[in-house]
């Protein structure tokens, strides 16, 4: 259940013995930013528990149960000088145009980082490596890890972001150029952007107050500068996502109207056309009748004449809806 | 009319003899997290100030009031250093997708917790048990009575939350798949989850000021920790019910276009065929006709000729509407 | 035009002689929370101003203006130690269901209270009784009129939001029932709505000032609770009325949806009608036709046959257009 | 370019001899609260900043390039002490019910006022006469210029707030009484609207700040009394037009609604009409053939029976469809 | 890479050698608002590094990532005293009516000024010269340079508003006169705002707090008075972008419905026409009856009465129909 841990002593990756023991020491002997990152995967409420107290770890009893029942909200908590956050992990499933969501929390403690992830997205690939490439940032403590962590899923979001853009831009030439949309597809494009905005909003306002407040356990100005810039980046991609969804509105309508619109036109042409074979019928009619006296009835050439009338006005009614468009 | 009661020293139950005489026990000898729990059930006015006298709670002409009269807004109210709430208690009736509100007034005093039901939802059944458990949160006093009941309310919004999020679903899958829906169902489902959001909104800010003001009456911090998490849950729930009013408004609006959409192909549909039997009728008019001179007439096969020719046109006329789906 | 008045001390009420002698009396001699309550209907400019000058009131003309000329948002405005209040009082008139608007205007200052009222609704008829009966609350001073007030005000717009919410569901119950609902009467209520909004809504902000600000002139701690439960009355009223508004436009695009769709299944009634027709028309025309050879025509049952086959095609038609609903 | 100038010395107007002297005589011997008011029309850029350095009124280089631009948000300015305010002066169009906007710049400085009046509307006519009227409030200085300019202002907002709820009312009613209303007609009207709002919306929030923030440059309690007012006006006029917009869009919809059912009542008017003559076509179809065989071509009363009975399908089609409303 | 480079002293330009050394100078001797003014285009990571180290201009790896990236929100952010600034530069190409985006970030430290361009979009031709010829401007160091690059932007933004206007009175006009407009235009122009608005309302917040927070960089008020001025015009800028997307809703959805009402129009005159046409047809189909007994066969003129009769009702439905405007 534990999938992954690691020590970290003045900004660089030591060997990590048995996990408790290498705490303790660096609880003795360390300095405030040594630290070990800890990785599990969906644990149930006995094992976190039983982690929270083999390792002295101090989780608060509210965090352990967030953390084993999911379904959160995307927040950033502070328990005394902890910080628990929660992240929904996003990813774009090219074959259904699906977003998904998965869960991560982390919980920074004094010389640790806790991560539970929770579904199969592993948005943490790679962070690690990356981090420990950057010893400074490093040094600066547990607190770096969070950000590593956070700017990577947001990073996501502004990848997902591009997807869903190009989803729209898609869905949008589609219905100015064919008209061929089906109202489901856009509903469904809606949903996953609601799917995402949900994911960002609520990280939103606790993000903000983590780098702004002075409340806040980061002890280097160097860590607010890191988390405003992940902030920034945060604001951007929701700055953006709100604008989808009126624009998907906007769309759906214009593709109702426009099928509306062609629906409209299909009755015009097909009147139009029983229109035009109403006044031969009509002609017809008069010389069908059998009245004694029809003079033209008797007429050599009184059919053809008939015959002529008939496809003049046709041929006129024909021409006349043509120019206006009828048909 | 008194339907519970329980007393409650250093966090574990003990009997509970005549009321005003256990509580002035209390109030002399008592350490100040030691309290009684008082249950009530749809007092009147009368009965209502009687227990107050007696037992000498010192609650408000105000929040009597309250407590009597009902239909009252959720809300967080302080008398001094006693605090007065009310929260919607909500449940959800399967067969016919209802969402049912009642009414729970909370008075945490010195030394008592005086819970008021209105209506028979009881969503106190359990509580108790599970507080009663946990003797450390026990032993934090009257709030920790509050705040296990906020935590059930509040758990309960979840569950209901899931059963609305399953009609919704329930509802664009018909609508997205069959067509069939009555908009009158979908604007029902409108009204429940209006029901619902009515509840949970005013208690957000409140409840939000409950555990961050420095000067509401929470003697541990841990208690501010508790009312947190009960403040995340609720926020988790009113962020989603946020968005099923705009969900449903779209799937209403979906709705009205697919049944638009339908009527008018039916009448394209009614249309077609009437233009494939105009034409016939057309030819059989002018064969009608009874001019003198008419060759056509006279031939042998004329008549298996303009048959022919009939159903010619209609065949072709037949596959052109079906090629552009119009039959 | 000074239609009202009525001398307290000591929270009861005592014989009133001359305004101006009882008025210099209670200054001298009386307690801080003596006070004379004036009633006043329709005053004009001058008459307003006399009353002022020979009380010696000390009200501000900015005040004196808006009293006189009416037509002012609801407001609570501090000059000095004095308050000067405008509320809005609302009537509703079962036989049209229209809300009406008057205004009451009410000015607290040193040892007296002034109302003035405009328009025929008297909402005070009653409140002096009650205050009267409520000796300690009378104790309180002259704050506690104006709270008297402001309590039967906002509970006339309780009583208000009954009926709208009633007229609404009588709305609702039309549109979705039996689909004969003008547009014109929705938006009509819409409006009403809308004026109970504007009544309310100004109210909100100043009346929460008046009794959190700790720079009110609010004496007693017991008159902040007593103002704080008008707001919260207030406050369910303005949630309710906010979700009116939203409602009714659902219930109106329900209503032109429905009308529409039912015009729809008309048309599709009609063409189907015509359809079934023009089948025997088309036989019909057929045997119309005057070819030298035509078998059938000679046959000895042929007319029956085609009388039969007209019948049989006919019925044919009727069932599958029933079958699928359109007739 | 000069078109207005005076001195108020005390409360009261004396002659006002040369500008530069004037002012230099108030600077060294004047009290605090005396003043000269200039006004200019439409300066350039050249002719305001020689007013400027003649008078030494130190108007800052950006109020000057404000004034001469033009096309400013109104605002409320200060510089150092001084307040440099652009109002929107609006007029109404019985005509074509055109709501006009021009632009009053005032900039109030030590011991002048200075008015910038760009456009034709003058809304200072009268300003003057009646802010000499009034000793007391000219006594209070510059600043009190500034309020009976607001004042008027305001005032005049008012008064095109009644001629626009008029317009929306005879809208309303055409609309809801016959149904002839062009929606270009309410679109117009939308747009002055948002002319109006325009105006307003942006001198809220700076008029709010000029007489409840602390640092403003207000000397008097009683000019803070003041401009309340006038902020209280604005507000009464602010709440109605944010009502307006929405107002119309319901209107427009409505509208629309009805034009598209008086339509569709027309088509179904004459389809109905349509489906009448199919029937008695049908019959003469029928007893049109030519069949050897069909006995009741050769009953004596036969023709009037079918007359009869194309009749009598005929009323009675028409009765049902007049029934049903179709008709 | 570096396309431009500038030394200013004392308000005035003076010649500009070797970057490195010119710098160090002004760091040794020069006053506080000596500064440089570097210019950069499309730099790279390596470039902007370097330029950097070599300068020693301070500037943070988060500012850097930035500046190279691109496709960043407007924002101003501040790095200790320094201030990084990322602007949106917008052009309007006439063509397409189509708003185009770059970007423009400029970094702020002591004693100098690094402006970094991406895209073609060169805002920066002329300010230089501008701000050269205002010697006391450009003695306020280095904030003079980023106030009057803003200002230009910003005057920019103006003159997109005054096209974007433009653009959309031709489309109102359009869409009220002749109602040929597609909405795919409206739309597309509703996108081009939306490109516009998403430019300009992130820097709205970070621009007020410039130049009203007390914590900022601005060494002189006369600094936050320029800023406060472009504030102004970009929220002159931002009121009128607001309501534009209103606006294109509006003539959108008006647009939809004059077609639609156009549609069926066109319906309701062909069926007109059809329907005067059905009843010569009947009556024709009366008179072509098989019957031995139909008098007005035999008449001499019969059919002249009946080709009389059809005529007149053909012209009476004509004038009926013309008078209810269906044809
Ligand atoms: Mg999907
Ligand atoms: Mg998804
Ligand atoms: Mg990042
Ligand atoms: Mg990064
Ligand atoms: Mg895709
Ligand atoms: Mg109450
Ligand atoms: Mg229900
Ligand atoms: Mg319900
Ligand atoms: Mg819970
Ligand atoms: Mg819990
Ligand atoms: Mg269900
Ligand atoms: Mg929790
Ligand atoms: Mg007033
Ligand atoms: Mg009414
Ligand atoms: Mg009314
Ligand atoms: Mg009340
Ligand atoms: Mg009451
Ligand atoms: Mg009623
Ligand atoms: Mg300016
Ligand atoms: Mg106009
Ligand atoms: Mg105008
Ligand atoms: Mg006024
Ligand atoms: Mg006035
Ligand atoms: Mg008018
Ligand atoms: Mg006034
Ligand atoms: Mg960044
Ligand atoms: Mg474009
Ligand atoms: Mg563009
Ligand atoms: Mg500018
Ligand atoms: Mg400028
Ligand atoms: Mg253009």
């Amino acid at each position: 259940m534990i999938i992954d841990k690691a020590l970290y002593r003045s900004g660089r990756r030591d060997a990590c013995g048995d996990l408790s023991d290498e705490l303790e020491a660096i609880r003795q002997t360390g300095s405030e930013t040594d630290f070990i990152w800890i990785g599990l995967k969906d644990p149930t409420m006995d094992e976190l528990e039983e982690v929270n107290e083999e390792l002295g770890l101090g989780l608060h009893p509210l965090a352990i149960e967030d953390a084993v029942k999911g379904r959160q909200r995307a927040k950033i908590e502070s328990y005394g000088r902890a910080v628990f956050v929660v992240l929904k992990t996003l990813s774009y499933i090219e074959a259904t145009s699906d977003v998904e969501t998965g869960e991560l929390m982390v919980h920074v403690g004094e010389h640790f980082v806790l991560t539970i992830r929770r579904g199969e997205l592993s948005p943490l690939a790679g962070v690690r490596r990356e981090l420990e490439a950057d010893r400074e940032k490093l040094a600066l403590g547990p607190m770096s890890a969070l950000h590593a962590i956070m700017d990577r899923v947001v990073d996501q979001y502004r990848e997902i972001d591009v997807e869903l853009a190009r989803d729209i831009d898609e869905i949008e030439e589609a219905v100015f150029s064919e008209g061929l949309v089906s109202s489901d597809a856009i509903y469904r494009l809606k949903r996953e952007v609601l799917e995402f905005r949900r994911a960002i909003t609520p990280l939103i306002a606790p993000l903000r107050m983590l780098h702004t407040s002075p409340r806040t356990a980061l002890p280097h100005d160097e860590l607010r500068l890191l988390f405003r810039d992940v902030d920034d980046h945060l604001h951007f991609v929701a700055d953006r996502v709100e604008s989808y969804d009126r624009l998907l509105s906007d769309v759906l309508s214009a593709n109702l109207a426009k099928i509306s619109v062609q629906q409209n036109a299909d009755m015009r042409r097909i009147s139009a056309w029983v229109a035009i074979a109403a006044v031969p019928t009509m002609i017809a009619g008069i010389y069908g009748m059998n009245f004694d006296n029809m003079p033209e009835l008797h007429w050599h050439y009184g059919y053809f004449l008939v015959l002529g009338l008939m496809a003049t006005v046709c041929v006129g009614l024909y021409a006349t809806f043509k120019k206006v468009s009828w048909l």
